[in-house]
């Protein structure tokens, strides 16, 4: 018997499981998750070994109302000038300016690239894929919201120059509805030894 | 009895397992456990959903050996004119312009995003990161190798204009016996409520 055989696809169901939720109940959750998340996050690879990533973890009603606010005067504008496709996805799904999660949710992880690091922003990302599947498995649920005004969200938390807004993750137990936006297939976007060539039947898994 | 309590911090003993790996053993790895990666990857959320990322599964020696090639090109280029703090630290480090394990790994995965899709660079590098998670749980080893010439190389594997590469990743059985790189502790990198405030030990998970 193989010990892994019971955990050997974990990660998979996590990241099957795992899907983007903007709506949260009230009620609080363990400071000790988010921060079981986090100390997965710092352990992803980054250029040079940098650490680009800093995190601010927002607990307070005050500060998050703060954040909320700064966002909607933000989203107000972007949706006053967004066009074209990706307009239509957002009617489509009924977004608006509104982003009552950012109070909602009882936690919110602010994300930050320190500017200049080799790949800082890839780096940063990356830790955040490690991040919500972290959360994923505690069981909470999580949305990478980025602003249009990060630069704004930013000051308000009193960055310093030279740290860059990438995401204000709100984290929490889910009451969202909405099923899981589908993904495309894996033979659409993998391809074999150059680009376009699909899997023949006998190199499929 | 919690049944999931066995299985409850996976995700963090995989990310503290996984290290950078540069040698790799020869002998060949299951293409099916590369594939069982790339299902966690497009489980990522990505910004519209609109799943920027490609990837090519490279398992041809020719092909790896012409990856290598272009990529040892650029990187004698670019260590002819690297410069200060991070030259050092490729010193330090016996890194040179020799990239042996885009070879000597059985497979390399290279990967790209889609250019104008919105946050498509930050949505492929969250892919990655569940991607590295799920080699790990194989007990399969990488490295988020990105060559200093992604141009040169997106056009070897024969990738139209509008998809760049990323990176590329070579998976395998390690024989790498550096440790891990060391990272921060989290006191360093996580704030609560503002930049720059340290957790309280009342608040410490």
């Amino acid at each position: 018997m193989d010990p892994d055989a019971g955990r050997s696809e974990v990660v998979l169901e996590l990241a099957e499981r795992r899907k983007s939720v903007r709506a949260y109940a009230a009620s609080p959750i363990k400071l000790g998750d988010v921060m079981y998340a986090l100390r997965a996050a710092i352990q992803a690879p980054s250029g040079a070994n940098q650490q680009p990533w800093r995190f601010i973890v927002i607990t307070d009603p005050e500060v998050k109302a703060k954040v909320r606010m700064v966002c909607e005067e933000g989203e107000k504008r972007f949706y006053a000038s967004v066009r074209g496709e990706l307009r239509e996805w957002l009617e489509e799904r009924g977004f608006t300016w509104r982003k009552p999660f950012l109070t909602e949710a009882p936690i919110l992880v602010a994300v930050f690239a320190e500017s200049g690091k080799p790949y800082a922003v890839q780096s940063v990302w990356l830790a955040v894929g490690y991040m919500l599947l972290a959360l994923e498995e505690k069981g909470l649920s999580s949305l990478t919201y980025t602003p249009p005004n990060p630069g704004e969200v930013a000051r308000v938390l009193g960055a310093p120059p030279g740290y860059a807004l990438q995401a204000v993750i709100p984290v929490g137990r889910s009451i969202d509805t909405r099923p899981k936006e589908p993904r495309r297939q894996l033979e659409e976007v993998v391809y074999l030894n150059k680009w376009g060539a699909r899997f023949g039947i006998q190199e499929n898994p």
